[in-house]
């Protein structure tokens, strides 16, 4: 199966991004508005038991990380993906890397830069009339995160959560 | 917020669902093919703190519960929903009623009449048409679920995971 890991933010936010997603991202519905932590990549049963039980030790390690998003951003020219850009955050990339790591190791198909996605497949003209326009936005918003998902993809190309995981560094629970 | 409790059932048996959801079931895209266990009820962030230490407790204690599903039914003349049955299950049904106590004490709208929804909102002849082709279809299909999931809706209708309930009753793990 392909899985996925990405974390969803509030409600509030998911919301908030889902009001451009609408309009503008052609996978809205497939999956709520996240930050990828992990790109997709392939594992059967056997290996999946040995995946969670690392993530479950990553997880338990790991501390709440506050993310803070200040602009609207965009891949282009790499690809027409519009975003809120997730400032440089050295707790999101230490996640990220570890579950780059151990039986999480793969090739990675991109530099990790944390975003949650507004828009995409935009022709360029289309691009850089709703770039412009959302650059005017005041998007600015900061939030904690304390915990993340594990997604399985189906058939339709739609992600359903398998299991959730608690950031819980420094903490007991 | 709204909460929800779910059963997401294996990739498999989603993917089969989904083939019959995409053209039947205006909410395909709002959340994967699922057992509702708890109809959609509100919480504050006070209570879902009480709440999800109640159902770990509950999870704890439970165990994982094999299903059965052996026909196409309807739930016809209350509404126009045709549904794969789950069929009678003392275990899901304990799950249900403890998801309904406690913190969780809710007024039952529906008897828990466990499915998994192919499609809605049928005009009364689409309903009788499509039931009647469905009802062809040999879909026995048994397996265990080890988990449920906590949702909550965002506010254009999809809902999306919080948190992940492993049915660990009988397990050490």
């Amino acid at each position: 199966m392909r899985y996925g890991i990405a974390i969803f933010p509030s409600k509030l936010l998911q919301d908030k991004i889902n009001s451009y997603r609408k309009r503008y991202d052609p996978h809205y519905a497939l999956i709520p508005p996240h930050i990828t932590i992990k790109d997709p990549f392939e594992a059967d049963e056997a290996e999946l038991k040995e995946i969670i039980s690392y993530i479950e030790r990553v997880a338990a390690e790991a501390e709440p990380v506050k993310i803070d998003i200040t602009k609207v951003s965009s891949f282009y020219p790499v690809n027409n993906v519009i975003y809120l850009k997730v400032e440089e955050n050295s707790a999101l990339s230490a996640l990220h890397d570890q579950l780059y790591s151990g039986p999480l190791e793969h090739e990675q198909p991109y530099n990790f830069v944390p975003h949650l996605t507004l828009g995409q497949k935009f022709s360029d003209e289309e691009h850089s009339d709703v770039l412009e326009r959302l650059k005017m936005l005041d998007i600015r918003h900061s939030e904690t995160i304390d915990r993340f998902q594990l997604l399985y993809q189906l058939e339709n190309g739609s992600w359903t959560v398998y299991e959730t995981f608690r950031l819980k560094g420094g903490s007991r629970d």
